[in-house]
C-alpha cells in the first residue's frame, strides 16, 4: 500500500513460518533489542490481512515502474480485534507492509498480475505507548532486527497528513473503513481523503500516461 | 486469483466480523446445510490470506476489463498448518476467492490500484472427503449459502488440468510454492506450469493491447 516511506531493500524469499495462526494470537505484540531495534516479527503472514494495492505512488509525477510490485498489509490479531470494537488502534498494534514482486503472464494466467515469491522488503508501523512519538517505522532487510526511521523521515509527515485513523491509512482498509466510519473515528478535518478524486484525463488512471 | 469460474455476483460490502482469529482456528472446517449447500465462511477475512492478484484473466482473447478487480485467496487456518508440514492440503481444506473492486486515483494514491469495499463475489473451493468429488466449488451471493458448482463447470477441468498441488492452484500462492517444491508436491506432469511465459510483445502484460 506504500503506507509508508518505501524502501526497497532486497529481500530473500520468506518462508512461510511454522507457527500456527493461533499462536500468533497469543503475544503478537512488538519486541526490540537491547540496541532499540525491532525484532523481526516472523510469523506476519498468518496474521490479519488488511490489504494489497498494486504499483501504488502518492507522487503525481512518478513514471510508471519499471517492475511492478504488490504491497500487503497485515496487523497483529489483537489489534485487529481491538479495532473491531473501538473503530481505532489500541497500544501495541504492529501493521506490517510486505512489497512483494509481480508477475505478468505467468502459468495460465494471461492479463493483470500475480504475486511472486520474490519480497523485496518489509516495512513495519508500531503504536508504542513506550517510545518517543507513539507511532514508529522500522525498516527491515532480508534477515535481522528493524532499524527505526529517524523522525525526520517524509513517511511521519505523509501519515500525519493524511493517515485518517490514528495516523495510519485505514481509507485504504476495505473492511476497516466502514467500521471507523460507524464508531466516528476518522479524523474531521481528513473526511476529503474519502471524496472520489477526478479522473486525470480519459480512461482509467492506471492506463492513462 | 481467478482460480474458480468467476462468478460476478454482486454482494453488498462484507464487514469484517466479529469473531477474533484465534476462534477461526479451533473449528474451521467446512459445514452444510440439509440440502447440501455450504454454510457461508463468514470469518474468511480472519483466516491466512495466500495472495491476491489484479485484473487476471486465464483467456488469450479476453478484452481489458471494464472495471478492475482484485482476487483474494483466504484458507482455513487448520489447512494452512497441515500444508506446511506435508506442502499438500488435508481434508477438510477450504480456500475462499473474494473478488473485490480496485479503485484508480484514490485519497493520496495517484497511480495503480487500491482495493475498495465493495466485494463483487465470493467463491469457495472445498476439499471434502465425504463428498462426491472430493474437492466442490461453491459460489455465494451476498448473503445466505452457497450453491455448489455443478460437476460440468469448467473450473473443475481447468483445476485439474492446471492446478499445480492437488488440483489448487499453488503456483499462484507466493509463500506455499517453495514449500510444495521442497517438499515434492508438484503433480510432475506439470513442473511445466512455473515455467517463464514468453511476453506477447514489448512492455508488459498489463499494458499491452
Amino acid at each position: 500500500m506504500l503506507p509508508f516511506l518505501l524502501l526497497l531493500l532486497f529481500a530473500a524469499p520468506q518462508g512461510a513460518g511454522n507457527s500456527p495462526a493461533k499462536a500468533a494470537a497469543v503475544d503478537d505484540g512488538p519486541s526490540y533489542t537491547a540496541s532499540g531495534e525491532m525484532v523481526r516479527p516472523e510469523n506476519y503472514r498468518e496474521w490479519v490481512f488488511l490489504t494489497s494495492g498494486v504499483d501504488m505512488s502518492y507522487s503525481d509525477s512518478a513514471a510508471a515502474p519499471a517492475r511492478s510490485v504488490f504491497d500487503n498489509v497485515f496487523v497483529n490479531p489483537s489489534a485487529y480485534r481491538a479495532f473491531l470494537k473501538s473503530g481505532t488502534w489500541p497500544d501495541k498494534t504492529v501493521l506490517v507492509l510486505e512489497v512483494r514482486g509481480a508477475e505478468g503472464a505467468a502459468s495460465i494466467n494471461k492479463r493483470g498480475h500475480t504475486q511472486s515469491p520474490e519480497v523485496r522488503g518489509i516495512e513495519v508501523h508500531v503504536k508504542d505507548s513506550s517510545k518517543e512519538g507513539v507511532w514508529t517505522f522500522y525498516g527491515f532487510g532480508s534477515t535481522g532486527a528493524g532499524k527505526p526511521f529517524p523522525r525526520t523521515a517524509s513517511c511521519y509527515t505523509c501519515h500525519q497528513e493524511h493517515g485518517i485513523v490514528d495516523t495510519t491509512f485505514v481509507q485504504f482498509y476495505p473492511t476497516l473503513l466502514p467500521l471507523a466510519k460507524d464508531r466516528g473515528t476518522i479524523r474531521p478535518d481528513l473526511l476529503k481523503e474519502l471524496e472520489p478524486v477526478a479522473a486525470p484525463a480519459a480512461g482509467s488512471p492506471a492506463s492513462s500516461k
